[in-house]
């Protein structure tokens, strides 16, 4: 099944368009969840269970595991098995690098942790991309214009009658396979969103920055 | 120590400008070495040793660690501690990502692995870069112009009289306070190298691409 016919999936059965993040800070849990042997892992359960009708994708984040060590990785691993097999997984790596590294990337969340979907960085230009679109089920998700304040510095600067982010939208376009691709696209800019989806009308498109970002829910919408 | 500090002692010791990979694809080591419990290790451990006279600086490549699961962090980690402590780790890790989890990347590789250095993109600004420039002793090596094919897809883009990668040579030149932060140029553009230097005469750069990738080493020198 291919990751658009997934998510479409499971954003019917649940009604939903929401991707519950799962960037799990040990500092910040609950106090009677640090006496068990694995509080991350417990915590994450915990909402992966109360919101598994609820959403249509879980997202983990690698920094958050990665500042834990090897343990981190193992629980991040695990995070990824506690989520129903019919929900999508997005890894939140935001990576790119060169092609025989991008090789091992993509090996590493979609074979190593089994991940559906991760983030990708597009400094690097296709080379970066290409190792993450060669699994016909999976999909990359391509940094476009981010939600927070220093996308600002080089995201907006014009080039040729339009800003850095739209000519990567359209690139993402030309890239993309069979749903291969999607875009990442702040919340916090509904009228360049707008303009993002004229461009890649079939994308799927990952937007944070609704809440403490000040993102607004309807407008995105 | 500042990085900068520890690196010119490093090199001026051993007469080098020489920064060693270890990117290490199990696929590709001596068949000798897969009987040993850990084989990664082992020829990390014996590159290091027959080499650490000769370098300036180690890089570890993340995806060839992240590739071999939660063991691979451990063998990443027991790597840094093969290094002789007098010689700079830069992780080579090409992380981006906003405030708070840019500060766990920070977390996971200066205090958890203990490097000196880690390479970071810029396309999200410098919200995405300040927790890793809050270690005074460490040094954020910035993607400008990268070796690879792909570097002409966003790199180059033109924009206000000149191509992306000047516009971010020129603002990390402005966010590096000490000699916290670097430059990654590749050397297969030694013209763009030059005025790369130009722009960012104080910046230690690191410079992939000489041999397979075609860089030359006296046109980067």
């Amino acid at each position: 099944m291919r990751f658009t016919e997934k998510l479409l999936a499971a954003s019917e059965k649940n009604d939903s368009l929401l991707c519950v993040g799962l960037d799990t800070d040990i500092s910040r849990l609950p106090k009677h969840l640090l006496n068990s042997d694995n509080p991350v892992l417990g915590f994450n359960r915990a909402i992966i269970e109360a919101t598994a009708d609820l959403v249509c994708a879980y997202k983990p984040n690698t920094a958050f595991y990665e500042a834990m060590g090897a343990d981190g990785w193992r629980v991040l691993k695990q995070t990824i098995e506690a989520i129903p097999s019919h929900i999508p997984v997005i890894v939140d790596a935001k990576r790119g690098d060169i092609g025989n590294t991008a090789r091992m990337y993509a090996q590493a969340f979609y074979r190593g942790l089994g991940a559906d979907a991760v983030t990708v960085n597009p400094y690097m230009g296709f080379d970066a991309l290409k190792p993450f679109l060669e699994y016909p089920d999976k999909c990359a998700f391509v940094l476009c214009l981010t939600s927070n304040a220093g996308a600002k510095d080089f995201q907006y600067l014009p080039s040729k009658g339009k800003p850095v982010y739209e000519h990567i939208a359209q690139k993402v376009v030309g890239w993309s396979k069979n749903g291969c691709c999607g875009l990442v696209v702040g919340a916090t800019y509904p009228e360049q969103l707008r303009r993002i989806r004229q461009i890649a009308p079939k994308l799927p498109l990952l937007i944070p920055g609704i809440g403490v970002q000040g993102g607004d829910l309807e407008a995105a919408l």
